[in-house]
């Protein structure tokens, strides 16, 4: 496990039950919003500004969940993608990664696939019974209650990237 | 109970307590705005793409319920109907559906009396007293929080309709 | 206890921490959004069906309260009230009520001192300190999580008013 | 501790994980909303009327936050800070204050640098590692869930301020 953190350049999440609890709030129009933590924006942005690459494949397709991750810095974001496989395989010959590089957080079937090509994959401590069997590492944290923020911590403490010793380095503001 | 599940071809779903945790968001102007879990989502578009039938009754009223429901592909949607029973009765007769066919999940007194003639009554972990003595199985899930997946997931893997041994064969997206 | 419970016509409900969790959702615009609870809402609206006064104080000021409400058949609504010792008794008097024959169900210092004026004085599980020193029934609910059904129940069950054995006799939908 | 809490005069809080579950709303066009607690609320409009500054200083830019703060009687609130310890140090400056006068209430590594100079350091029971490492007093109370009521509420009791054994004393309605 912690030679695998060494290796990680690149994060993908999933949104729907890993950035968020899993619940939708729809409104009386048929919008979804969700729900995002801030201890959790605060890693991503922190991640980003370290000169990882996040990435974030989601089947949802609400604007919100592209404005709020455009807010923390994140631009490769795939909305409405009913077969994750596929935008992952395309995403990584672009970016050029080797799946050791990769870290993927996800949670439920959709997600099984290419969670079974990288070389950690993760996912909260809610996630269904067929992602938690083949998951690396099982978080104590739930989807939307920071388990991305434990994973992020983890790999920028273990590469020497989380706060610099530093308090204030990483001082972006929260999100 | 197991012999209960493989005869089953429809599913009933109550909202409050039940598809929802039973809470309300209420807007200045009155809307009701509901909250919807992912992983019931996802469990209710597969059946409903495995030829299931999927009905939902409710006392409720607000356009967001229907939106959400038709944005899984359910179509079968009874909304502000304060006595379940008859338009059950009219669903099965129209359907021509039998008892031991029908699968129906409420939490609460409105949803007695429907569930006294279906062949597999079942509730949410929270439901109340009265609908936990009738139910021939309490979920260990809350409202909301999984009480759909669970007995979805639990009657396609008894009938060999849960992915079918192919983890892209579900992978419509979630919702 | 059993002996308090047989005199009650007459309900008087807090809301923020009793018929809500406590939190309020503040909109862009400063708007205030509250989350009610169906299971608690349908043993309102069967409470006012049977004939029980219910009545509601609170030092919040949201239409939304109130449009709620009044979905139930709840009309005796006072908001923005900062001493509510003051409604109290105008309350009482004006509907000509006994104290035995009212419960209050408060959480928070504000309601301290009507609370100490009624037959029954009720809190939910989270009510502050000096709540819980004066009240006469500690619900094992909390504010927003089934504190109104429970007091609401136990009462209408041991006056005979609960359902009266026929499970569709309080079908008025949910809320 | 005891000692500590005799000297305060100023509660500087941070906003997400403190004032707030650290959870984020996120409408369609990108609002970020919040959830308020009213026990909060009451303890914070209440010091205020009794003389004590609050400040609030957050990362966050959110109209919301004003709106509901300054409906508390909260003027001093700075939005949209990423470095706070630059504004906490023009803060105290201007009001002359000295650190001992002080209790800061953070939950993340922003709070950190400011949360190191004053008299008494106060986190929620959710705060980092980091955070409760320097805290002087760890809150049983999570974010949003009465962390800011606790300090109010054990520093007023102690300075012979809370409610003034007057009941209604208080009671200037709920938040």
């Amino acid at each position: 496990m912690l030679d695998k953190l060494k290796h990680i350049t690149t994060f993908i999440f999933d949104v729907d039950g890993v950035l968020t609890d899993g619940n939708i709030l729809v409104t009386e129009n048929g919008e979804q919003w969700r729900t995002f933590n801030t201890k959790d924006g605060y890693a991503m942005q922190l991640a980003i500004k370290k000169g990882y690459n996040i990435c974030v494949i989601s089947g949802g397709t609400s604007q919100g969940i592209l404005k709020r991750l455009n807010g923390l810095g994140i631009n490769d974001i795939f909305l409405g993608i009913h077969h994750k496989k596929n935008i992952f395989d395309t995403y990584i010959k672009t970016k050029h990664l080797q799946p050791k590089e990769i870290v993927f957080v996800g949670d439920d079937v959709p997600d099984l696939a290419p969670m079974l090509q990288v070389g950690l994959a993760v996912c909260p401590a809610d996630a269904v019974q067929e992602i938690k069997e083949i998951s690396h590492y099982i978080s104590p944290y739930k989807g939307g209650a920071g388990v991305a923020r434990d994973i992020i911590e983890k790999i920028l403490k273990i590469q020497d990237k989380w706060l610099d010793n530093n308090p204030d380095a990483g001082d972006g503001g929260k999100f």
